[in-house]
C-alpha cells in the first residue's frame, strides 16, 4: 500500500495528554541557542568544565571493563544498578547507608522524574525553594502538581514560611524539594542552624524532604554541613550525581531512599528505562574504586575556587558605582547577581549579547512571581581572561541600559 | 542534631501517588529470581545471546571516541541525541525519514515511557495486542489508562475487533500499541495483508499507531514486510533499539515521530533524563558507521535461526503424544507454546524448575483475561545441548503434571 492510497484526514490523529500542554521547552535551552553565537563569552551554561573530565582514567577503565567483563557489561542488568557501584555510593556518603537503599539512575535528573511519578498526584502540592532548579520544575510538572515556592533567604528555606504552607490532611504537601549545597541557580548554601531547624520542623510536620545534592562535593574551603538526609534518613530521599565530580556524559546519578518508598521508585525505574547502562556503571565503579575521587575532586575544587575568585574580583572592580548586588558562594558553579532597581535581566540580555556576553535571567527559576532583576552566572567554563572581558562587557551593558 | 532528637512520628511521612498502587514488580522479574538457581536451564529470559555482542568493535570505538573527542563525549549534550547517530538511524530505515524526526532514547523502553507521558491521560483508553509486551504495560500503567486487549491471531491484530473497540470522540482510544515483527512474547509476525488492512483501517478511524520494532532485523530467511510507519508516517510513532543488533547494556534506542508529536516527546525526554549518554551514542555511531551492521547482523540471524530450529526439532520429538501446540517463528528470540487443555503454566513452573528447566508463563503478557495454558520460550541464550536437555525436561514435567 502506498501512502497516497490512505484516506487523508483533515486533522492530525494525535490527541495529546493534558499534561503535555504544561510541558514547555526549557527557557534556558532557548536562551542558550541565542547565546551560542561564535565569539560570545557565556556565563549562561550549567555545564561543568570539560577540563576536569578524567578522560585517560575513563579510557583505561573502558578497556579493562570490556577486556575482563565485556559480555556482562553489555548485557541487560538489574534495575537497582551494578552492585559494586551501589556499594561504593553507600560507602562514600556521610551517614550509614545500606547499599540496598541505593538506586542507580540515568543522571540525577531521572531521580527527579521517578520521585515525581511515585509521589505526585494531579493537583497535589509540592513545595520548592525560591528560586529553585528549573530541571526539577520540568520533571515535576508532567505529574500536574501545584508547585508552591517557600520564602528563602541567603541561608536557605524560611522555616516559618514553610510551616505556614505545609497544609494538613489530604492537602498536606507531598514533599519539600531542596538543594542545600551551592544551589542551582543561586550558589547559596543552607547554614548548619537552618538545616537543623528545617529537619526538626519537617519531622514534626510529617513533611518528607527530597534533597538534591549534585554540587555538594565542590566546596572551596570547607565541606558543607551534613546533608538533611543524614539527620533523618526515613524522612528524606537523597539525590546524588556523578556529573559534576566525574562527567555528565555518562548520565549516572543515584537515589538513596527509605524502605517505605524504595520499592516503588525501583518499579518506576524499571518501567522508565529497565536500568541505567551497565557498561557506564562498571566504568565509573572501576574509575573510583581506589580512592580516585579523593585525588581528583580536590583539583576541581581548586579550579572552581580560583575561577569564582576571578569573577568576584572583576565584579567588585567593574560594577563599582552601579547598584548591583551579588553573592559570594562557598562552592559549586554559580553565583547570583541582582540588577539595580527598575532593571530587568530578560530585557538586558540582548544588549549583553550584543556586547559579547551571555547569562541566564533568573526569572526562569522561580515557581511563583519571579524577581526580574536577577541573573545566574556560571564561573566554571569561561577562562579567567574571558571572565575579565565578559564581566567588563556585562557592566558596560548595565550602564548603557541604565542610561536609557 | 542527632536522629534521636527528632520527633518520632507513628507512621511514615510518605504519601504515595495513586499511580504507585498500580505499579507492581515485574512478574517475570520475580520468576527469573526463582529460576536463577545454579544448574537451571532457562528459556525464561528475554536477553539476547551475549555471544553476539561485538566486544572488540566496542573496545576500539571507546578508545577512538575518548582519544579524538573525549571532552565532548563526556559533556552534557542535546536532548534530541548525537546528530551523526540520528542521521545513521534515519538512513537505515526503509522509508524516507528526516533525522529531525529521530529522538535517541535510553533504550526503547524509555520510548514507551515518553509515549505514555505525552499521549495518555488518566482513564483514557489504549489498545494493545493479545498478548503483548509486558514492559509496555508497565510503562503505560503509571499514566493510569484503561488498557484494552484487541483480539489477535497468528497474523496479528484482528482488524474487525479493532474497529469495534476504537471508540469515538473523547472516548476514542489514544493509540494502538503493536509489535508487528517476531513479537514479544509470541514470536509471531503480522502478514503483509494484515499490515495493509490495519494501516488503512487505523487511518480511516483516525487511530494513531505506536509501532515497536526491537526484533525486526532478526529475520531468519527473509525480511519482514514494510513497517506500519513506512505506510503512514504521520499516523505512526516508531520505536527502535540497538539492544538486539548490538548490545542492550548501552541502553540506546530511538523514536521516529511525526512533527505533530515530536516536540512534546522531546520535552518529555528532556525532563526525564536530559539526554541519553553522549559517550554511548558516539560509541554506537562509531561502530556502525562503515556498514558494520550489514556484516554483523547476519551472524546473529544465523545463530538464532539454528537455535530456533534446534528447539523446534526437540519439541517435535519430545512433545509427541502430548496435546501441546507451538508456533514456528520466522525470526526473533521467542516461540509460544500452549499446554494441553486443563493445564496451567504457572502451576507447571515449580515442577519444571525441579526438573531443571524454566520458562515464563504467558499469563503476565495479557492485558485482559489470560490464556493460562501459554508460555514463552526463548531459544537464543541456551546452547543447543541445553535446549535438548531442557525441552526433554519440560516434556517430562508436562507428562507428570498431566498424570496428576
Amino acid at each position: 500500500m502506498k501512502p497516497n492510497d490512505l484516506p487523508n484526514p483533515t486533522s492530525t490523529p494525535w490527541t495529546l495528554a493534558r499534561r503535555a500542554e504544561r510541558m514547555n521547552p526549557s527557557v534556558i535551552r532557548e536562551i542558550l541557542k541565542v547565546t551560542e553565537k561564535p565569539g560570545i563569552i557565556s556565563f549562561a551554561g550549567g555545564l561543568p568544565s570539560p577540563k576536569t573530565f578524567p578522560v585517560t582514567a575513563f579510557a583505561d577503565a573502558c578497556a579493562k571493563v570490556l577486556r575482563e567483563d565485556g559480555q556482562a557489561a553489555l548485557q541487560y542488568a538489574a534495575s537497582e544498578g551494578y552492585a559494586p557501584l551501589r556499594e561504593a555510593v553507600a560507602a562514600q556518603l556521610p551517614w550509614a547507608v545500606d547499599p540496598a537503599q541505593v538506586l542507580i539512575t540515568t543522571g540525577s535528573q531521572q531521580g527527579l522524574d521517578l520521585v515525581a511519578k511515585v509521589l505526585i498526584d494531579t493537583d497535589s502540592r509540592v513545595l520548592v525553594e525560591t528560586p529553585t532548579y528549573l530541571g526539577a520544575l520540568q520533571a515535576f510538572t508532567p505529574m500536574e502538581p501545584h508547585i508552591e515556592a517557600v520564602a528563602s533567604d541567603d541561608e536557605g528555606i524560611d522555616v516559618a514560611d514553610l510551616e505556614r504552607r505545609v497544609g494538613s490532611g489530604a492537602d498536606r504537601a507531598r514533599f519539600l524539594y531542596v538543594l542545600p549545597n551551592f544551589q542551582n541557580p543561586t550558589g547559596r548554601s543552607m547554614s548548619e542552624a537552618r538545616r537543623a531547624a528545617l529537619v526538626a520542623s519537617a519531622a514534626a510536620l510529617g513533611l518528607p524532604i527530597v534533597e538534591d545534592n549534585p554540587y555538594g562535593d565542590l566546596w572551596f574551603d570547607q565541606p558543607p554541613p551534613l546533608p538533611l538526609s543524614a539527620r533523618n534518613p526515613e524522612g528524606c530521599i537523597y539525590l546524588g550525581s556523578f556529573s559534576k565530580v566525574l562527567a555528565p556524559g555518562l548520565r549516572l546519578g543515584f537515589i538513596v531512599a527509605p524502605p517505605s518508598v524504595y520499592p516503588k521508585l525501583l518499579q518506576a525505574k524499571q518501567a522508565a528505562d529497565l536500568h541505567s547502562p551497565g557498561f557506564n556503571q562498571r566504568m565509573v565503579a572501576e574509575v573510583i574504586k581506589d580512592g580516585f575521587l579523593d585525588r581528583h575532586v580536590p583539583t576541581i575544587r581548586a579550579l572552581y575556587k580560583s575561577q569564582c575568585a576571578a569573577m568576584l574580583a572583576c565584579l567588585a572592580q567593574d560594577m563599582a558605582g552601579l547598584d548591583v548586588q551579588w553573592n559570594s558562594p562557598d562552592g559549586g558553579m554559580f553565583l547570583w547577581l541582582r540588577l539595580p532597581e527598575g532593571m530587568n535581566a530578560v530585557e538586558l540580555l540582548p544588549r549583553a549579547v550584543d556586547k559579547g556576553v551571555a547569562f541566564v535571567p533568573g526569572a526562569a527559576f522561580f515557581a511563583d512571581a519571579p524577581d526580574e532583576r536577577t541573573m545566574r552566572l556560571s564561573f566554571v567554563t569561561a577562562s579567567v581572561e574571558q571572565i575579565r572581558i565578559g564581566i567588563a562587557a556585562l557592566a558596560l551593558a548595565i550602564r548603557e541600559q541604565q542610561g536609557n
